[in-house]
């Protein structure tokens, strides 16, 4: 039995669902399908998650909200209309948000389960329309399937025993319609994942039913080996190990988000991304492990908005215990850090900038320089990281000479470099401005053997 | 006012000491000497801090010691019988070491007492000698010098006001013959600084006169580039910064203790390496600052005896506080770590191996598997480190390339790099049966322009 999840784009509109019916029709095993809310028809649309917001936020400064509930239910007619479905669907739509608003639910619980309309509706209409086709296919709500979560609102996780419920859906003849993104508390209350969380239900699902694939349909073709914006037409990658795929999310690669992939990567479930658009390419498939290439590297990522402090005191390496209070004092603030490079009497701490506000910076310096009392400390920003990212890179020599000589080529000077903890990564950090040139000279020697 | 420490093979011997008593003359300037006991004379002698030592540890066994202080006072005796002093101050020094045996001192005071009898003898000797050639010199008690120190008998350090008291020196007409390596707390009691403290003596002394420059005389004509155990004849540095010494220091160039160079550091002294067989040669200038160099690489310092703890879990880098724990449980166990690299999800600790027994290993291994759960933890051995040094290289663009073409090169992996903090180091982790083949083809690159 394989898992699908189809993405937003996937979903937009009648024309993307026709597709889907398709890819699903195209093979049995395709038992189990989890959908997103529609997402973007053109690079100017809303997304229907984004609309529901909206909605919920003017509802609760009690402004008029009724146009845009029309907004929102209009995109779905349109899909229905477009489909020769029923207009009972976009009524039940219709009640479901007014009771949802009507409700004595907290504001926080209420926009949960707002939020969670457009998967919800969604998921309805393409059982509907798989239906008028005589595909025997069902709608299943995430309560029905087990799906059972933490209470936190808008970031909740799995509850380990949804895993059994999950397995029984093995038993069902016909093909299920999950809605992704949500599911309940063990008290009944609709909670939604973090954004983007039709991934993991998907990742769930897959590990839940013990799948043999779970299919990750997207509109790219593949993960590149680098970003396509830096690089025009870049390699595609056929295979990708869970390891590798984590480490190039980590800087930039955003095909969709790492955190979503762990029940596939516990449950050692193969991960396929696919596009909707033209299901018959190979697409990537991420596995746990892969055999050996003669060209280890599978990707270049990068990414930017990084800081160092640099703490630098005589005989640093003498005193006990140094490092660990540099590092509780950025824990104290709440701030996780991302590498610590050193030298022998100097400490680095790179952290994202984001993590890092005018007030705490402040405090941080101050602490450092009070409670270390060392020679010198001062911040460097603007800093990017890039990785080349590949399994067996660590037992490969020569690897660092051919990503060294790629910066020296580009004449970008190398602030840090990181190797020998992750056997899958080397880690650079140069600053910013010079990153695409960098990326650009990377990717030339390792990918078009330069 | 120079500042001139003569190490133990310059004064070794009679025939040594008419060197040291020439270098004192052939300048002005050298008003404050301090020595060292005598070391060896040929590669199967014994130093004479090692005699003391030994008759030390067999009076406290209460066995017959009265042989091994004959050899002792044989020994000073060759030298003042060949320099024809009288014979007055061997008794006078048996005098000494039978009062300090028969005192009731505690053992380990005792054994300090006994340790500093090189370096007082010596510099006693060395003043009759430089009388008895019509020179103004004198022999002066560190405590007449005003060298207080804390007391911690075998590892005292050096107490603030004692600078004050050394500057007084400079009033002195005739030159001074200081014992380096020991001191005297402010209730009297002799302490020594931990072994080889005749250069912290100097250092100190030096900072202390604020000397024009301090003279470090030893048995080689500089400081070199590299092991000449590794690379046949290599290049002699002129001139070394503190930070470089530092770092080269740290990596295994044992030309003296990095430690010792604190006061002169601190007090801003050039310190100068010679060689007493070749007291006309450059030597090498060690100074707090230097001209930026066309080749930033001033050296190539290798050291054996590390091991690694790399520990890996998934989403490690989401988990605020995961280093600054795995920290705590070393820092608990009273072990420093070297360096930190690290990966998305894994973390090595790069850590001395004479820092970790059998027991203190199991104890980490334990604690970091159950308080931290990782996915996996292991311990890598026999790594090396090899440090490339010179200040300015961390602006200069191709030497990452340069150093990591050298490694591949002589076909080996790296392990580990380490680059970013360190403004004056690059530092590279390899196995240990590979490091001479490694810094030969290091030196190679970066010093014979291949």
């Amino acid at each position: 039995m394989k898992v699908a999840k189809f993405g937003g784009s996937s979903v937009a509109n009648a024309e993307q669902l026709r597709k889907v019916a398709n890819i699903i029709q195209d093979d049995k095993e395709r038992r189990v399908i989890v959908v997103s809310a529609p997402g973007k028809r053109s690079s100017e649309d809303i997304k229907v998650t984004d609309l529901l917001i909206d909605l919920g936020e003017t509802y609760f400064k009690n402004e008029k909200y009724e146009d845009k509930l029309e907004v929102i239910l209009g995109r779905f007619q349109n899909i229905t209309d477009d489909l020769n479905l029923s207009n009972h669907v976009i009524e039940e739509i219709r009640n479901g948000i007014e009771d949802i608003l009507a409700s004595n639910l907290e504001d926080i619980s209420k926009m949960d389960a707002l939020k969670a309309t457009g998967e919800d509706s969604l998921a309805k209409i393409l059982a509907l329309y798989l239906q008028s086709l005589d595909v025997n296919a069902t709608y299943l709500n995430p309560k029905d399937a087990g799906i059972f979560l933490s209470d936190e609102p808008g970031s909740a996780r799995i509850l380990e025993e949804s895993y059994q419920h999950l397995y029984k859906l093995n038993e069902r003849e016909e093909i299920v319609i999950i809605p992704g993104f949500f599911g309940y508390t063990k008290g009944g209350k609709l909670v939604t994942f973090s954004r983007g969380g039709s991934d993991i239900t998907g990742s769930i699902v897959a590990a839940g039913v013990k799948a043999t694939l779970y299919e990750n349909f997207t509109d790219v073709d593949s993960v590149y080996s680098v970003n396509p914006n830096i690089v025009e037409n870049p390699n595609k990658i056929t295979s990708l190990t869970y390891k590798e795929m984590r480490e190039l999310s980590y800087a930039g690669f955003s095909v969709f988000h790492d955190e979503a992939l762990i029940p596939a990567f516990k449950a050692d479930i193969p991960v396929c991304i696919k596009n909707t658009n033209n299901p018959s390419g190979m697409g990537t498939i991420i596995v746990s492990q892969k055999e050996p290439q003669p060209n280890p590297v599978v990707g270049i990522a990068s990414d930017t908005g990084f800081i160092s402090i640099y703490v630098s005191k005589y005989l640093m390496n003498r005193e006990l215990g140094f490092g660990r209070r540099l590092l509780t004092i950025l824990e104290d603030e709440d701030i996780s850090f991302e590498h610590t490079p050193s030298g022998i009497d100097d400490m680095s701490v790179i952290i994202r900038q984001s993590q890092l506000t005018k007030e705490k910076e402040e405090r941080v310096i101050t602490r450092i320089k009070e409670e270390l009392n060392p020679d010198l400390v001062h911040v460097d920003r603007d800093l990017a990281l890039i990785m080349v990212v590949g399994e067996g890179m660590n037992s490969t020599i020569g690897l660092a000479d051919k990503a060294t000589h790629a910066f020296a080529r580009a004449n970008v000077n190398l602030e840090m470099i990181n190797q020998g903890s992750s056997e899958v990564s080397m880690m650079f950090g140069i600053k910013t401005d010079k990153v695409d040139e960098a990326v650009r000279s990377l990717y030339k020697i390792f990918f078009e053997g330069e």
